[in-house]
């Protein structure tokens, strides 16, 4: 178990300010010496993305591209660059964080005389955000600048937000509210009697979940992410894997985009590899709904819902992805595209409101029923 | 300030129950004495809807239609009412509540023997909740169902929640979630010292009052709806405004959307008018926003966005709202048509990323620059 104290928190942020000025220096150094002013940014193409088998993550590969100060095409990025680098420094140096909408505006002003400004569009602001992030390699949300809000938590673990006591046992119904920054100056652990992480795809689930004190009986942290869970839930849950030494069970919809949820949660996406690394829990267990659950739990025929032609294929297309080559994932794949049905984490209730609770999750934990 | 204890909760369960009850009673009466056994269902058609001046709040007027049971067209939803009525009072008794789709697939069988299911979609399930919601006059909240689930508090308010102690001056940078179902037997009030509530559009916006401490240096609670606020948001606000005797103030983007975010707030909606009585906070003020405040607040013109065709015919549409009538409000809206400029709260972070909190906020409290 793991907590830092503002010592920490200082140094932490000092490494990130120090990272956007060696940017800088680096910059200077070659003005200084004649050369023209540039800078190395990992590329952010499929060509430079791959599946390390090793440590089950999708990464960047070393590929780069250098972006120039005296190049017509190239000088306004430039100049953006260093716009946000300095507006990120400022942030951290006044200890606020803020959103990427107000970061555009924050930066956004008209040069000098001319009808020329900064930034038309925030469309032009967000990639240099993540230029800079891979770049210097600090997450933005070590920059102070968050994305959007979703997801909460209840259950055996106490933490520290802000310098307030976050007790995860008497949260109420409602729970705390997941922040998007939840890096080490702001959320520390403290006392943890969990034994494990169960995220659940469906706010309506956590509920049943959190009403039927489901975390106080099989002791856990139960976090949903509503839907596609945002960075803030991914990173706080990869953070609780490491830190609490926790393992983490995934219930999704049982569709290809639950497949989706569960796999982006478990290696990373494509689009955002470069965040792969500091986001993923490689660690993550599917533990339902299998394409076999309806069997097993004697679901009736009329909860199934039949996969459209744009699932199938979806579906198919999973079969090739390197991270569901395990012949179990196969299985599993298959088996859904040949019966050609899709299961809502709501049919279970057809069972009983509580079914979920007392029979299929205890189960499925009992029996170790789950995928990796 | 108000608070009930176990004891009022179940009263007013024993109260919700009693309603459903009486459905049935009469039904059976009406078999008793051999009538075709109908219900009578408030009409929800905007025909059946007024702006009622003295309250300021929208709501159904007094056309109602039959529903029977010996009738083709009739019998399936006369018997789906009793269904979902029958699911409402189960849920009721073992003191559980559960969302509109989970409802669907506890109702949903296949009847005897035959191919014919109970509902087939949810689009079936739904408005029947809706039928019931206004025949036996029980918000779905009250029926132990809840919708979607969004919004976050913190600030000057101690509340209890399912039996846990939230207080809101320490719910860290997340804040508490605020959960759908808000009703006194889950949410009660305890210690409050706040002045006012200040619910704001955009969670961003929430979260930079609340890094900044605004609630506290204010002296107010400080609520997000993440966009159009959810039931539960409405609910709660309204249930403070009333027992805790607070103003409250909205902050939502200057755009014709913000408008109706705040006119939904304080008067309901056309669609959902049964509800608004319930609903409505017809005290809520409409603090920024406002489009003078670009001169009076020296916004550059590069934060402008200029309004396209679509949002300047809603402009225009509502200023033939009845809630939009007073004189401050026409020359509100008239002037954001004539400008043609829509304003984000964000816009304010070109003046400094703590302008919202420092200088803009403070001086619309202390001018009272607000529209009712």
């Amino acid at each position: 178990m793991s907590s830092i104290g503002p010592r920490a928190a200082k140094a932490h942020a000092a490494k990130t300010v120090k990272k956007l000025e060696g940017l800088a220096k680096d910059t200077l150094q070659m003005v200084k010496s004649g050369k023209n002013p540039h800078m190395s940014i990992p590329t952010r193409t499929l060509a430079n993305v791959r599946f390390n088998q090793k440590s089950q993550v999708i990464e960047l590969k070393g590929d780069k591209q250098k972006r120039y100060f005296f190049n017509v095409g190239q000088a306004k990025r430039f100049m953006q660059m260093f716009l946000v680098a300095n507006a990120c420094k400022e942030l951290i140096g006044v200890d606020k964080t803020t959103s990427i909408r107000d970061l555009y505006y924050m930066t956004k002003h008209t040069l000098g005389e001319s009808r020329q400004n900064t930034f038309e569009e925030q469309e032009e602001s967000d990639p240099i955000i993540e230029d800079l992030e891979v770049t210097v390699d600090a997450l933005r949300e070590e920059l102070n600048l968050f994305a959007s809000n979703r997801g909460s938590l209840v259950g055996e673990v106490t933490l520290v937000d802000a310098g307030d006591v976050i007790d995860g046992r008497r949260m109420g119904s409602g729970g705390w509210s997941i922040p998007s920054i939840v890096e080490d100056n702001v959320i520390q652990f403290r006392k943890c009697d969990a034994k494990f992480i169960l995220l659940v795809e469906k706010d309506a689930v956590w509920r049943r979940l959190n009403e039927d004190r489901f975390w106080k009986k099989h002791k856990c942290i139960l976090v949903t992410g509503q839907g596609q869970p945002p960075r803030g839930v991914r990173r706080l849950c990869r953070r609780m894997t490491r830190e609490l030494k926790l393992p983490m069970y995934v219930l999704v919809d049982n569709d290809p985009w639950g497949f989706y949820i569960y796999s982006v949660l478990k290696q990373g996406s494509i689009n955002l590899a470069y965040e792969s690394m500091r986001m993923a829990v490689p660690e993550a267990r599917f533990i339902g709904l299998s394409s076999f659950d309806k069997e097993k739990f004697k679901l009736p025929n009329n909860v199934v819902i039949r996969m459209e032609d744009v699932d199938i294929s979806r579906a198919k297309q999973m079969l090739s992805y390197p991270w569901f080559q395990r012949k179990e994932w196969q299985r599993e794949i298959e088996h859904m595209v040949k019966s050609g049905a899709k299961l809502e984490i709501e049919s279970l209730s057809n069972r009983g409101i509580s079914f979920i609770t007392e029979e299929y999750l205890p189960k499925k934990l009992k029996d170790r029923d789950w995928l990796a």
